[in-house]
């Protein structure tokens, strides 16, 4: 896992349409990339790490990584994955700050978490940890936080909806103000990714789309990414659709890239 | 929806490797084709048509049909999109003969019906109904069954499962003994497609498989392409995945080709 990834300048450079840029409104720039089955899983069931994707498309998602401030997982992926959350891409020039939405403090962390480890290596950053503002204090957090900080990460409160979830412009929003970060990676799992397709005002915040598909069904029951179709005020629905779009084969896999157009067609949900 | 449609012999000459070839156990060569939503659904749900790809890949599914001596597709297909079935490339040298799978004769075919005109106007062929051997007697499938011989179609019998289903081997074998039939396209529904993906023996039938992804999601509550996990005797799952992968960009969508290897890695069934 700790291996360093090659991946070829000729392939790098069909990404550059699909890096992040400065925004006018101020807030990060967001790409959202994630790797699914052809029947759009993440993996075989809530918790179960699935290998999907070869190692061409996994070395271009760590150089993605690499043009973001930051990456961010929920929760969820956090606990089960346990992932680094660094680019291990040749000669990475900067590493992304790992960010996890943890509204509930789920999460565990521990100085042997792997994110934890990769910071104390100096082979990725620290992972800043969002949580409901109102658990900002509970002693759990404040064990962690005081761990985090000696690797120069922590915990950052953020008020929630009555869901009980952060809204993603609070979350953009204060990401920028608080650690400066200009351009964020959204990589899973299934709640976080649909959350961002589903919802009008999210699609809105996302700017660019990189998904890999792999060439096979992982069947029923998988964590899949295909968003509540959430009509308007005009209780119409707006399918997502990207634009601008290219897909490039990679070995077995696909990579799509694309710009997420909040404007498509609206029809009457069916 | 008469319009004859042109396909550039460059991309016809990629789609050579999998086209039918005959079959060492006699059974006809066996082509599944069908286009997707990123999130595997092909369509908004039950009955709706749904367009989701564009000109050129809907052309490959012409050019691809003038290959096969027949297309299949399920009665619920039949009954929402009242289907021509047939190929409307630019110089299709043969028509495939229509197949339509109706165990309960629930397709009420009329002189009116797509599949029929375009018969009539020399256009395609006339339609082979299988039904279930017992209604094969049936008051209505008689008299579809004399409409349909006018035109050189007709009614087969078929036995059925204990679930009421077609067997996949019988189909092909009735198929073959009774048309002549060398190599099927199988072009949907929902129901359709997932028996030949989930079963491990149907799985065998399969030889070539391309699907067109077009980069939408169409959201929760479509009609999906996801096989069931059906365990073997062992209890393990294997999830189909594709070898001999060609994945061919054709506009806003890709075309994936590949054979469908039915003795990948099995694992437990999470």
């Amino acid at each position: 896992m700790s291996s360093i990834l090659p991946f070829p300048d000729g392939l790098a450079a069909q990404f550059e349409p699909y890096l992040p840029s400065s925004k006018a409104n101020g807030l990060p720039s967001l790409t959202l990339t994630f790797a699914t089955s052809l029947d759009s899983a993440l993996s075989l069931g809530p918790g179960i790490q699935t290998q999907l994707s070869g190692p061409l498309t996994k070395a271009m998602t760590h150089h993605i990584r690499t043009f973001h401030s930051a990456i961010l997982v929920g929760a969820s992926t956090a606990i089960s994955d346990d992932p680094g959350l660094n680019s291990r891409i040749q000669g990475a020039k900067r590493q992304p700050i790992p960010i996890v939405l943890d509204p509930n403090a789920r999460w565990n962390i521990t100085e042997s978490s792997r994110v934890v480890q990769t910071a104390k290596q100096g082979k990725g950053r620290a992972p800043f940890i969002l949580v409901n503002s109102k658990n900002i204090d509970d002693d759990v957090v404040v064990e962690r936080r005081n761990m985090l900080q000696n690797y120069g990460g922590g915990y950052i409160g953020i008020t929630v909806d009555d869901s009980g979830r952060f809204k993603w412009e609070t979350i953009l929003s204060i990401l920028k103000q608080e650690l400066g970060i200009e351009s964020l990676m959204v990589e899973g799992g299934g709640n976080v990714i649909n959350s961002l397709l589903e919802d009008e005002e999210n699609k809105k915040l996302v700017d660019n789309v990189i998904v890999t598909i792999a060439p096979t069904w992982l069947g029923k029951g998988g964590v899949v990414v295909s968003p509540e179709r959430k009509p308007n005020a005009k209780g119409e629905y707006t399918q997502p659709r990207l634009t601008n779009v290219k897909w490039i084969p990679m070995d077995e896999d696909v990579v799509l890239c694309g710009k997420l157009n909040a404007s498509g067609t609206p029809h009457n949900n069916p």
